[in-house]
């Protein structure tokens, strides 16, 4: 079962709510004896980290990650990592019992599920829990020295020419409301291989992957959606002596196995739900109010999107280098 | 793990290649007492089924499913249910063993991980495998009467106007070419409450379950990449009593958990990559050649792809049933 | 989930009934480019055959298997490999719808779970489901051809002087009534770090393969219960130069990972439920009746048990094989 | 995968070494809106602390257990549910990097299969890793309030007379010796229907749990290996109106599923490895050396065994009411 955890024999399990005492992860099936200490993942955290810019929310979280287990001295053991941070700056005033269901966000959904909801920050569905994606993958890193994965904003709110961004981003914060984004990721160095050809198929699994991060409503592989506007004759990679593609259409991936070329993925990023603009509601009770939300907020949550993305990555590449070498050898 | 499994408590596993004896299924999870018979699940196989018209590949399969396991007078009996489709018309001539690697099939990346390749067909890699999941879906909406399940091709070759298709899907067979399409699943009747906040989240898996039918390349929750350029203010969907919504920008998701609208997916197949145009390859041994697919193939592969999506919806919706029910009761 | 699969990375799904069409099986996850044709596994299925001998069931079931997927030239492919076995001489007019629960059966319980009850030769709870246990199990051993597997029953009826058996078989089974069995099972050149520290146990999971074979009612590693009756200074198993063992009382296994030494795995099977002695029972109106039991069994199920035991020992040390292939290269 | 998880639905996933900073838990899948706060696991805990008595280890932990996560206003959220407890007392200089591999210990086995070894305590493998465990069940028993679980030492040394175990064990402790014990659970209350028919049975669940408590070398259901020595006219539970049945020889399973008896199992522990009585043994250099262990041990293991029996058994029983609930409803 995957209800909390992510991976087939790289196994990232997290816990923890927005405004709990802490969140933590636990990421099991790692190789042992890669080096690893806490400054690695911190580097990797501190890209994602609230706080750093009028663009991000001002949540001030240190992030300080700590891990508790499965390293000995300096070293990886091949038992679970835990890893742990703090939730030091959580108003949960700001989220009071009563307050409607805010649109777009889980409230209501996850009321309906559990029978209560935890208003204090989204609880559990909070894009705080991307963090120790972001730790998680981190450690996946580890896992392929092989591959490089380097994610980017390339749209933010429609808009591809990143010199027009920041004024856009400053009026949408100005006025309450928020952007979204597409985030591009590339990993190079993947080797031809990794995969399956059904259901374990590695466009698959980066696509439930990147579906599952907070506020990703889209998933492309290649060409993506611009693939279904394509003929057969225009969309073929040919392929040269050496194993050289002449094109990437298919985003190095085909039938759910790595090709050997650098695998591409975009996702969609909505904009953030949590906006100071009113918008239409209703409270548990069922009566009509206005819901805006206070808390402390992304702009254009697709920015901080772009390390969680990589995580992802990492996280999916690593399960199936374990993946191919215990199938194949 | 879900090489070549799908699905957490309703699970379906396929196996058996395009051109080998037969192909099959097991759904293992079913709950008992459900009505059953194969009638049923022809009934969705012959919507996927090639030979039927001149849009779709001309291979002549009646793809007759027989039950051979779990259903005892009529009714599943909780024990996996088998199924089984006899290859009938397969020419694997029109596959010899030293072909080129066909550009945009699974055939390079399949040798590069097992090391052979079976060149019959694309073996497990072929499409031929998505008749098993019609089947497994057909026996998912069991499971789910409450929900109706509907796909359609929404646009071929980029054209969103259905009066044009017919001309541009002449003009791409008659050329030894082919066109891509974007499909769209509308599930109505889901009740709030499906999913959960985190790793099994709907759409991560409703994502997981569409990317990973062939040809697949882009997958879409509610405005998907649309959502990417809209502010927070033109995306929330506005709640009145009685839980109604005034819009469904999510696509009936929010948070990973159903919302009671309807779920809205959007599929984005590439053209078939099987086409008589030569495209620049080379074979096993490295020379560079000319790839020519001969074989029966689907000059639109979208337009089979639409009841393959209502099976994976299905799939995946009849799983998150169960595991809610387990979970919460 | 496992509910009708076994294993982690190399994985064994079954389906079928005693008196349905057929019995068959998915192996996934199997290692590309092994050697593999159904006379290799339909020797394995010889050995627990029924109508061998008056010892076991008169049943005759040829027990044919055939191979419909996975295997091409000769060769696996790393795909499922589907086989299949035809149900020859099922009498299902041996088993009458109204009929008593068989004290011993699963019928009781099954009906309890499923609200209802295939009274066909105990349908999925037959032990006719082992042959494909024993089928995966000759696969299994292509993936470990450093290790030596051997079963044997070691006990009958309390007896471990296998010169007493046939009598003591000739009286029960001319009496109608049944025996229990102890088999042991050595599995030999299994290389000191397979299994895991915690809950993936190499002795956890050969316990939950041999508990899972009908019949059973207890297992045993290494010393087993005998261990609970020494002290430490008489169970520690003493090494020398050479990683050598003066002893191997841990039957081959310490916190759950395998030593080097010969793996030891202890299994009692009780004696057939199935007995032409009445048995004081209830219909499934809840009258008070006598079961008798007159289908075709084994006056000890032991005896057949053994290669079924081989089989599943087998199937846990090749996944173990795989995982531990996968993380620790 | 299940490398540091246990469960199907309800899932136990546990962290930390012996003596490192702290050791944990993450129990996943639990249904919402159960009452539960740390003092209700803290009485568990106690029961399997060490230091209380002469006739356990002396090592001194408060083990002190705190939830981070999956409980708001003192009900469960069905998110997951943090633990953790921090090491007080871990003497790490009792274990010299440079020692000798300690005969019975999984020291050995782990340096071979991870290419190095954490000396300090067992690391991993350390019987500190069942705090979890028993923290676990006591969340498990609260999805199963119908059932009650009860475990107790019925043999020590081979002695089934209590009133002779103090002195044997007063004996072996000044001996720096140690007694192996058999454990028997009994859980009472558990409906008929729970549990499967192939391989998640029951019976393999709660044989898996148990084997792979540390020290376990063996398990029984019901009459367990005493099956092996009776007739099928002595083992058959005769039944009689309103499903009582006249004996338990199954031990409330059969064929997998339970039959609403009480469920019975009986779990050998064999004396602990750990004993001042020097063993001849190499070090990690192949040096032939004596082995004495000076930390602090427990002199029968299997006594503080008994409610680490009781959480296990109670983690399956939830995990397959829960299963039950999501197929059967």
């Amino acid at each position: 079962m995957s209800i909390n955890s992510f991976g087939h024999l790289l196994r990232l399990t997290t816990w923890g709510e927005s405004h709990g005492a802490a969140i933590g992860a636990v990421i099991d099936g790692c190789p042992p004896r890669l080096a690893l200490d806490e400054a690695w993942i911190q580097r990797f955290l501190d890209l994602r980290r609230p706080g750093l810019s009028k663009n991000v929310s001002p949540r001030q979280e240190p992030d300080r990650v700590r891990i508790l287990s499965g390293v000995f001295e300096g070293r990886t053991t091949g038992t679970p990592i835990a890893l742990i941070i703090d939730n030091v700056d959580a108003r949960s005033a700001d989220y009071p019992t009563g307050a409607p269901y805010r649109p777009g966000h889980a409230d209501y959904a996850y009321d309906m599920k559990y029978g209560f909801r935890d208003p204090r920050g989204g609880g559990r569905a909070s894009a705080r829990e991307t963090a120790m994606r972001v730790a998680g993958g981190a450690i996946a890193r580890l896992v392929i020295p092989e591959v490089a994965i380097a994610a980017r904003v390339v749209e933010i709110g429609g808009e591809s020419a990143s010199g027009e961004w920041q004024a856009m981003l400053d009026h949408a914060r100005t006025a309450g409301d928020s952007l979204g984004a597409v985030v591009e990721c590339v990993a190079s160095g993947v080797p031809a291989g990794w995969g399956a050809p059904v259901y374990a198929k590695l466009d698959a699994d980066l696509a439930a992957a990147c579906m599952g991060i907070n506020a990703v409503k889209g998933v492309e592989i290649g060409d993506g959606f611009g693939a279904a506007r394509l003929k057969g004759s225009e969309s073929a990679d040919a392929m040269r002596t050496g194993a050289q593609f002449e094109s990437n259409h298919s985003g190095g991936i085909a039938g759910g196995i790595s090709t050997g070329q650098p695998i591409v993925v975009r996702v969609a990023f909505k904009p953030t739900s949590s906006i100071r603009i009113p918008v239409p509601s209703i409270d548990a009770a069922g009566n009509e109010v206005e819901a805006v939300t206070r808390g402390r907020h992304d702009p254009c949550v697709g920015i901080r999107g772009a390390p969680v993305v990589e995580a992802m990555v990492a996280l999916v590449l690593a399960d199936h280098k374990l993946l191919h070498r215990g199938q194949c050898g």
